[in-house]
């Protein structure tokens, strides 16, 4: 039986000031650090292991793998990184925390760019001090200017059909290590979520996500490894 | 021109002991992890920048690039672990430190294993706490129970031939962090080094050696780069 378990980076430096992140390289805290090691030992003590590993281009998501691994004794397992598991682009809101957003955009716009599935938030201003097209990890890639949740999901679910089902398909157990967002398409794809409540669904942080799958990679059950 | 940096693992746990380890899977010491932060920023300070790495599938090396690399902000680079580039087994000397050893088997013949080019120690003995014949990582791998530095070029340098030259050939910089002696054999096939003087050849940990190679591959210039 195919098993896939999903992992939200610990908490970042830019979680705890609620300021919008999206494509920016934030790094995890001292808290999020010991989130990822606690998750390690969580899957460890559970007896869950893998073969095969996904995550970001993101720091915050690789070093949460990368601890994670560490406490399972795993540091040596495949790793495969890519940009299409990148957090949501949050565009023209980037780098603003909920005060300063609220105050530019009023609360109400901020809500409708943060719970709407298909509007995306202004774009990143040309010139802006988040612009990462420029950055030499996304050579070669159209780096967005900003994404709603149905873009994010447009570029995460080609990757997961190219590259993690096969996995799966194969017998391999996967770890994927990534973003509340690209998650989220993760999450709404294989548990067939409507796009009204997808949006709605968060994701904790260092909480490993077990997804039980049948041969075809659909969800016979999901819960948070903790619970059980 | 194609870019090569080789990097020893920083100080382990045995290294420190000064016991044999070989495949077993010890970690960096505290200093050791800070001889790979400071290698991290050393090369980019020195404006070093890479494309691929490769390391062994031991924690100590894969530490050590990590590490290296998040001071280098480039934790998201592609990292490529394979067995082929681990340490050389020590076979029956596992586990022993040089007293012990001597002790055993009398310090000439501890000199002779130690230097020797293609004499290796005693193999390990069957059921040894040492034994890794059956630790998944090794799934599908004849685990060797000992080896010479010939046994363990021999390894080496079919990996070298098909997974790191052709990249280096398609102009790619590539970044190498493994142990002591899978580096002597690159070493030893880079700069056509005899097989009595690789032996003696000391690789320091932790220090970055930069390789400017032809289109060929073919060395003109190696060098520490604490040096330039």
């Amino acid at each position: 039986m195919p098993q896939l378990v999903l992992i939200r980076h610990g908490q970042s430096a830019w979680n705890l000031e609620n300021r919008f992140t999206g494509w920016w390289d934030v790094d995890v805290t001292e808290k999020g650090a010991e989130e990822a090691r606690a998750a390690g030992r969580l899957m460890l003590e559970k007896g869950l292991d893998f073969d095969q590993c996904f995550t970001s281009v993101q720091t915050r998501a690789i070093k949460t793998l990368h601890l994670a691994l560490e406490e399972m004794g795993r540091l040596w397992l495949p790793v495969e990184k890519d940009w299409r598991l990148n957090e949501r682009h949050y565009g023209g809101l980037t780098g603003l925390d909920k005060a300063e957003t609220a105050a530019k955009h009023g609360a109400d716009q901020v809500h409708v760019w943060r719970r709407s599935f298909d509007v995306p938030p202004p774009p990143l201003e040309p010139g802006s001090a988040w612009d990462l097209s420029t950055d030499r990890r996304y050579a070669g890639i159209a780096v967005p200017d900003t994404e709603s949740l149905k873009d994010t999901i447009a570029r995460v679910l080609p990757y997961w059909d190219a590259r993690i089902a096969p996995e799966l398909k194969a017998g391999r157990r996967v770890l994927i290590s990534a973003h509340g967002n690209s998650l989220r398409a993760l999450v709404k794809h294989l548990s067939n979520i409507p796009d009204d409540e997808i949006t709605g669904l968060e994701i904790p942080t260092g909480q490993p996500i077990v997804y039980e799958l049948d041969d075809a990679l659909v969800a016979t059950d999901r819960y948070y490894l903790s619970e059980r």
